[in-house]
């Protein structure tokens, strides 16, 4: 099976198909571009969700659930958020269908026009501002901590599985506060659980940073978002948390009392990941062989394999494996025993690789002699046998070094990929050499930027928060700058 | 806050609004028959989610996600599905907004018209069967047990929060087998899941039977259902089974091989419940004081009210429920403490009764005297005093008495209101004076089910699997029956 898969080498692109289609992450529908999420797949999703999810309970947050369509006209209310959204979006405009009455199917009934066309929101902080203008009187009503869990639709001509669909899945935090700081330490606290969360679970550094006006979301005063590298040098941008101002109270009149008594707008933030970063695990670890994945993340940690010819030796083996996966699994390890008759061990063995199992353990008839298995990693592909007794704590270990591992490669990876330049040569000459990550200094105008960008298609990613303060001159106008800002070609 | 609920006896249908509006379950959108699920009412749906899901993993499902969006000609392709489906439905024509020429807004830009419409899935049988026509090919790839948690749409034109609206949440699981005897089993297996599932978690006793023809799932071969009484003497469907025979599978040609080498069409089932079992949670217990719910499925299963006057009682009265909270925490039990200190213990009282916390424990000066707390329950109204080292063990045996209480309560309820007739005088006067289940005799037909439906406003709820075989003739034709039927009014 793994042969099937293209090499980065040969085509990047196709490879990351490969993976994602042969290791049953993903697949077309008959919708363009929407997606399947097949089991395995969402296996992982389920496991990011539920991490996420406790981490926003930890930080406060309750779930709720909002419409799925929004009022046309609640979209010009916010000026800025108009102009960068809802223009590519889905549109229903009729409520039923009927016969055809020349009998070729189902029709359109023209009479069932809606009066106001519905949206199929492509986030929702319109439909949420509406809705807290009738909950929010008092300061006794703030803070609002709201998190929401939904698809989304976003119209896009150009898809990608995972990376850039037409639905995808995702959650979006909508808070209201009192204060500006209270609004913009939310704002922070957010973007730095995402950072988190990409770091210790998905093993995948990223730089924390804040967006230049040119990038920052329709409606934002301020975004802030992780930034993520992958092995073809071009950035993800992997979660955002914006801090929204008094944008949207102000566009649908969302005002309190103060406990002075003095009436004012609430202050606003939002935030999100969306099925996107399932995109980013893929192309963070995995290799030509297929997926690679950090063990917090794998639906299933240990796959057992027998490697036997008699019935009689099967039994043996099976009998072994079952005492050491009743171990595992009490201590909260997730394992399979593949004992299907009708494949081959290497068949078994390249089919785990290819789904990205971190570890694979093997036990055939010399093994139960000497009371070894064989133990394989998914990370490196190293072998080594190990005696029975040893595998539970092994294996414990070995998750553990797992995960650290593939983060620790992709941070090495990253900083060989990341690039200081002084001059706009050089920066050209390194994007198309090299890619990756570019510290230069940059003038801070809109101007600027969209020169760079309309010339190399590369961006601003962030501007970084533990950037060095330093003086510098922008590589395109000389102009004075006090900090390097991360360029790149992104997805 | 209490004494604003309406009462049952005034209005039962205000009462019901009242409880989901004030206890915080749900609130009305500004688009028409969505609603807005809060946080409240949303973290109930997530310990439903959580058991369910649960429960479908232990039986062999693995969740997945398909479109949103199914394209127009794929419901044509089902005859009896088309019918009773897809009618009222939100329907996307248009992919992209403008700018008003004029001025004023946003506008519907008429030359990003679809070439085929989409519709927002009503239910997924036809995306998701036409996707398993390439997934399946060999008896090798069945059986696939799929559930999907999802949200969906049928253009209601009266709507009632959680009982019938527009958009709602559900889970619908879609399997395929190799044999009908496989599918069958699967059906009844996940009915019966799902009675498990309200006796032992919602408290609420269900009679599970097959639907009548006409009260079939469009495109099924046989519906099981779960049937419920609630309060007013009405029924509510509360979950659905179908056997779907090779229906789906002829329509979107999906065919296997068989391990004979005989190619024949799938066997497929679908399942589902949705956020209506949130209307029937609280129909099912609530009283005239609000919300009441089973321990299981309540949010906070405990709450701690300090009675005091001065800072220095409130801070003994806190030391020692910290110090009871802690043992609760730890034995599993959720529990909260309310020490908010601008508002007064009555009214706390009545809020935690709204919102139908099961177990209320409020401490005063006294029982720091005494070393005793006051538990009050929520399903009885009770009040006790109890000595603070013995909380821990009786909290947790009254949870459990609570859980009892709640389902014995509704079946007493149930067997009070659930009337033999033997003649259609008998069954319309019960049925206008007392409501309720009504099991009769019924000749099997289509027509005078219609007759009686009619004529009456009752339809026939469910052919009970545990009913008595006993030979009768039929309340409205006198023609044989062999088993009687479950009439009645429903939601």
């Amino acid at each position: 099976m793994a042969k099937e898969i293209t090499s980065r080498k040969e085509n990047y692109s196709q490879w990351y198909n490969d993976i994602v289609i042969k290791a049953g992450l993903a697949d077309h529908s008959a919708v363009r571009g929407c997606m399947i999420i097949k089991p395995y797949g969402y296996a992982i999703w389920e496991k990011i969700q539920a991490q996420l999810d406790k981490m926003f309970k930890e930080t406060g947050h309750q779930n709720a659930y909002f419409p799925l369509f929004i009022p046309k006209s609640f979209f010009s209310k916010e000026a800025s958020h108009v102009e960068g959204f809802a223009k590519e979006c889905a549109i229903v405009t009729h409520y039923r269908l009927k016969n055809d009455p020349n009998g070729k199917g189902l029709i359109v009934d023209e009479e069932a026009k809606l009066e106001e066309e519905l949206i199929v929101r492509p986030t929702s902080e319109t439909i949420i501002w509406n809705t807290y203008h009738s909950w929010i009187q008092s300061y006794r009503d703030l803070p609002i901590l709201i998190n929401q869990w939904a698809n989304v639709v976003r119209w896009e001509m150009r898809t990608r599985l995972f990376l850039r669909t037409a639905e995808f899945l995702w959650q979006e935090g909508h808070t209201a506060h009192a204060t500006m700081g209270e609004a913009i330490a939310e704002t922070k606290q957010m973007v730095n659980v995402y950072a988190k969360f990409a770091q210790e679970w998905m093993s995948m550094p990223v730089i924390i940073g804040t967006k230049s006006e040119a990038e920052r979301f329709a409606g934002a005063v301020d975004t802030y978002c992780i930034e993520a590298l992958m092995q073809d040098g071009k950035a993800l941008q992997a979660g955002t948390s914006h801090f929204l101002g008094q944008n949207f109270a102000k566009a649908f009149d969302v005002k309190f009392t103060s406990k002075e008594g003095v009436l004012d707008y609430v202050w606003a933030t939002s935030w999100g990941v969306s099925t996107r970063l399932m995109g980013a695990l893929v192309m963070a670890h995995s290799d030509d062989n297929g997926l690679v994945l950090p063990p917090k993340l794998a639906p299933t940690q240990v796959v057992f394999i027998p490697i036997y010819k008699t019935e009689e030796e099967l039994a043996r083996i099976s009998e072994k494996v079952h005492q050491i996966k009743r171990i595992l699994d009490s201590k909260g390890i997730s394992t399979l025993y593949d004992d299907r008759d009708n494949l081959k061990p290497g068949f078994k063995f390249a089919e785990y690789e290819l789904k990205g199992f971190p570890v694979r353990i093997a036990i055939g008839p010399k093994d139960l002699e000497k009371g070894t298995v064989e133990i394989a990693r998914r990370d490196t592909l190293q072998k080594q046998f190990i005696a029975q007794e040893n595998v539970p704590e092994f294996v414990e270990q070995l998750l553990v070094d797992i995960q650290e591992n593939l983060f620790n490669k992709a941070t090495i990876f990253r900083a060989e990929n990341t690039t200081m330049v002084e001059s706009y040569e050089e920066f050209k000459k390194v994007l198309d050499e090299k890619g990756g990550f570019i510290l230069a200094h940059w003038d801070g105008t809109r101007e600027t930027e969209e020169i760079i960008k309309d010339d190399t298609k590369a961006t601003i990613r962030c501007i970084p928060l533990d950037g060095v303060k330093e003086d510098g001159k922008c590589i395109l106008t000389g102009k004075p700058s006090g900090q390097r800002v991360v360029f790149a070609r992104a997805y």
